[in-house]
């Protein structure tokens, strides 16, 4: 059998470092046997600077030879006054459509240890852990037409167009059920039926998609709802499944449940499970350059990628156990300290999982 | 001068037992000598059994002519299977676009009586006031062209049309700009400028608008980070305008920060301050009927219509703090109490708020 191969997307800003550490995490592995190997790519500002494009040929030659890849973190300040068409961002919007990644899953844990780190009380997140699957190559993000135009007033307007087609909601359906069914067997469906021909579809198609999964209990919410929910109660939630835009919106409110963005890692999926791996924070240009960013998302998307690309759950596993060894041994960056407590820089926090690995 | 003729719609389920309390306010102004007279109608699904349609033309007739609109809360189980052209959403969809009601004004208040009831820890929330400004009468919402068609894969697809026209944007710029100087002087608008061709002009033209108020600091922020910031430390914030669907989801989530949505009212304004104000909650059927449903957000409702439609900031205050003395009394109707703390009905908490105001 030949070597899983990884491509590796440091990004920019607090990027490199954070993936320097992952880096730490897979040399283990290698050292102890697992047969992969790794490369190192260009993708948003570092591409622009090296290439002249955020997703460029060379980029996209090596993303889709490889089985997996792993992101560090692009775009920031540097970047900020470029056209649209090469800002960072179009890097990533760009590897997902061209790859194909149309399942990002994000699941949404609180760590014990890090309570106090949340706005919310103990008791409202104690225990949580849910999963938002949110589609990623369709909706309002690619769907044309879009533009300016003149309306019946004679007044300019910005337009975009929200879609789904019938194959797009099976699709993401069926990976949402699949990861209920692993799970609490709870699914439910995020939408604005009451408004949107979109999201009318999307009810009527889970509902037929569900038929397939009659072990799973089906849900629907409205996003509006939902957005309330998730901070109301959001133990009352398994897996949820949902479009690109709202995606977008819920999962980065659920974050914060977990009491630190920089302790959440991401899965996008192709249909063969080949993904992209990246933590769900950004390049965070306030701290880069300082050894201050927390590594521990990065590695944790590491696990994912042994889990969802290369079928190695025990090994994600391994992952998630010494995080949470790590941080009950009182390991803390900046973003997870409370006043008070020691903090450590990025490397000794990787050279702490690496010790406890 | 002539009376201020109210409009009210109780709507269905919950929304009569609520608006019954409003009205023992309205009564003791009217006997205090306040200039104002109202009138009863259908909206929703009360109007649809009465008249067939959720905003039947007698509602129309008398909503046009009215001064301000004070409604409950419409929907619920008995109308969900109705073709969706009647559906009680409809109507609210409907008196919106007919009165040109685009500017929707939702502040989020924590009252410090209620911390207890909060997901959120208290130093979080206490203190926090802040208006979210909600564009109410564009965007996705009414966008054509809608609804189903074969795309060039030749798959079946559901779509809606998301856009924004200059004037919109400015009409409701100038609201957001205006509610910032009599505040905190901040404004914060949300869009999604990295992705949509709607937010680019949405970003655009506040910019511009802003030029007209440089005692106003204006920031700009994406809406998956304000719905992850709304969360994180929502005193960052004084007002927030955004779109019709953003709006959407983020004032269901700052609902949240107030402890129960049993204590949030709303405006609905047209260019002349004419306005319809509702409590933001719903019609809540699993109540219904049992003297259970808090009024309060209703009555600070009535408070919004006279500071917004009539000029009389004096009695919105008097209302205002009525509220927080029928609290700091302990009054409690169920969504707001606590194990062990006496719980009281609709009827008593109208009554327990007129004998304070
Ligand atoms: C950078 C941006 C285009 C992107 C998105 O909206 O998808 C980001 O917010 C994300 O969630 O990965
Ligand atoms: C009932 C529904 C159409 C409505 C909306 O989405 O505007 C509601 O959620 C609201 O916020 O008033």
């Amino acid at each position: 059998m030949s070597n899983k191969n990884i491509l590796i997307l440091p990004g920019d800003y607090i990027g490199t470092e954070i993936m320097a550490e992952a880096v730490k995490v897979l040399e283990v592995l290698k050292a102890e046997g697992e047969a992969i190997e790794w490369s190192f790519g260009h993708l948003g500002g570092a591409a622009y600077d090296a290439e002249g494009h955020p997703y460029p040929p060379s980029t996209q030659q090596a993303a889709r030879a490889a089985d997996a890849i792993l992101m560090g973190a692009v775009g920031g300040p540097k970047y900020d006054s470029l056209p649209r068409a090469v800002r960072p961002e179009q890097g990533i919007l760009g590897i997902r459509k061209d790859l194909g990644l149309f399942a990002n899953l994000r699941p949404a844990l609180a760590y014990e240890e890090l309570a106090a780190a949340s706005s919310f009380k103990p008791e409202v997140i104690a225990g949580l852990d849910i999963l938002i699957l949110r589609e990623l190559t369709g909706d309002i993000y690619f769907g044309q037409p879009r533009g300016r135009r003149t309306n019946a007033d004679g007044a300019e307007e910005g337009y975009d167009t929200m879609h789904y087609s019938v194959p797009e909601i099976e699709r993401i359906g069926h990976v949402a059920f699949q990861a209920a069914r692993k799970r609490g067997k709870r699914l439910c469906s995020v939408d604005k039926e009451n408004v949107l021909e979109t999201s009318r579809l999307w009810r009527e198609v889970m509902i037929r998609v569900g038929q397939d999964y009659p072990d799973v209990a089906l849900s629907h919410m409205y996003v509006d709802n939902a957005a309330m929910q998730l901070v109301k109660n959001p133990k009352q939630f398994d897996v949820i499944v949902t479009g690109n835009i709202f995606g977008d919106i819920l999962s980065d409110e659920a974050s914060m449940l977990a009491g630190s963005i920089g302790m959440l890692p991401s899965a996008s999926l192709d249909v063969n499970n080949k993904g992209l791996y990246e933590p769900i924070h950004g390049s965070a240009p306030d701290i880069a350059g300082h050894n201050k960013a927390n590594p521990l998302a990065t590695i944790l998307s590491v696990g994912m990628m042994f889990k969802y690309s290369f079928d190695r759950a025990d090994i994600a596993e391994r992952i998630d156990a010494t995080v949470k060894k790590v941080l009950r041994a009182g390991h803390r960056t900046g973003d997870i300290a409370q006043p008070g407590e020691k903090v450590i820089g990025t490397k000794e926090m990787g050279d702490a999982f690496v010790a406890e690995f």
